[in-house]
């Protein structure tokens, strides 16, 4: 661990118990959103909720072990010999990055077969870019993170293949508005998604020290924000559109029942 | 950190977790209240809830910081080495200060081209304003803090100046009652919101020991509770009253689609 400036540490701790807040707040609000939209499209504002309550919880772990790596000295942050487990990333990923492919296409609603196979080829290559690449970030050896970093970039071109292909030709049908959100929501996710290959390389192209140490991890959390609680809101956005077009105008009022009986 | 007197350091942590317990009280009531309001107010009472969340996190955190912070010694509490991170308010407010502009303006359910371009404005307005502060904030020098207490209070004064024009003329077409409460919460929102700016400048006027640290802790402290939950109870006063203005009587029971069927 390099040794860290008072600001350097304060930014990056301050940061991860941002992202924690910002985790815990995205949660509760797409669990209970849940009542505003149709019932077709509760299971996408469903997972939406589960993706940035497992990222709130590694990011306590995270905030801990990161605050523990370091002690104070002389003004100045230096490693304590605790290790900082960056794995707890590595996990989290392993889980919400499949969970956001999945809501992306649940929230479309399609007929069964198409979203079921949409889901398992998007998910399976999700989980399976994280678990290519978790050997090349444990590894000090160039060429070693090299391999895994070209392993996981695979899954990686073949998801966004995918989503500008197969996925694009599923949404055909949707009104013009559900279709520019998932336009956007799905540049948002390749956006995102690209700062993680490249964050990879990070320590390969000579970038090392308290800053390249700041960058990253301010950096990643950042990233795991916006394309978690970021993707969500597009999800959240998506499944009112559709609410609105199929007419739902909320759970039925006491009265307007007893009329139609 | 100055030294403290006992009693000093009690006032302070104790207010500090009197507000950990508001926030979590306020956050409760308006998860659960959201269903004594019409579908269209739900939302607002939603990110209502969001924000006493997001503080009681924070505080949790404020509180942990500023205890180990100290060291009873002699009868009295001085600096233990380890540093107060007052950070924790700034990342608060950078999160919860948008959503409070974003939840006065949902709760009106305007339509949704007025209702977008208020949100956008005032919430991106808000993020500015405490963005710009926080330089100003961790800095020792008095220029510096000046410099950037005038560019965050550009925003503030923008904020205000909407609030007073565009927003008024949005609302103008409510019922009496719910213009009234609309128009006092807005007149809480700048009485509490006008506690942030002068409670920056104190050190620059001369205030500093443990008096003046006390006052900055309790007021903060105290400021943010009327902030978030006082804002919430009158947000909820207006959903109950356009509810009911709406001929709002609670969803259906069940039994009506046995009938139905």
């Amino acid at each position: 661990m390099p040794t860290l400036t008072s600001n350097e540490y304060s930014l990056i701790t301050n940061v991860m118990s941002l992202c924690c807040a910002a985790m815990l707040a995205g949660a509760l609000f797409f669990y209970y959103s849940r009542s505003q939209v149709a019932h077709q499209y509760r299971p996408a504002l469903l997972i939406s909720a589960l993706v940035p309550t497992i990222a709130c919880y590694h990011y306590f772990r995270i905030y801990d072990s990161f605050s523990h790596a370091y002690t104070l000295a002389n003004g100045v942050y230096t490693a304590s010999g605790l290790p900082f487990n960056d794995a707890y990333r590595y996990a989290d990923w392993l889980l919400t990055v499949p969970l956001l492919v999945i809501e992306l296409v649940a929230v479309l609603a399609l007929p069964s077969n198409v979203s079921r196979r949409l889901i398992i080829k998007l998910s399976s290559a999700a989980a399976l870019m994280i678990a290519l690449g978790y050997p090349g970030e444990v590894s000090h050896e160039a060429t070693t993170r090299w391999i895994f970093w070209g392993l996981s970039m695979t899954p990686w071109v073949f998801i966004m293949i995918t989503l500008f292909t197969e996925f694009t030709e599923a949404y055909s049908r949707q009104t013009s508005e559900v279709k520019s959100l998932v336009g956007a929501a799905r540049g948002l996710l390749l956006l995102t998604w690209s700062f993680y290959p490249i964050a990879f390389l990070s320590p390969m192209l000579g970038f090392s020290g308290g800053v390249a140490e700041c960058g990253l991890q301010v950096g990643y959390t950042i990233a795991d924000i916006v394309a978690k609680v970021g993707l969500g809101i597009f999800i959240y956005m998506i499944a009112i559109a559709k609410s609105q077009a199929d007419g739902y105008e909320g759970d039925a009022p006491t009265r307007s029942k007893a009329v139609t009986a």
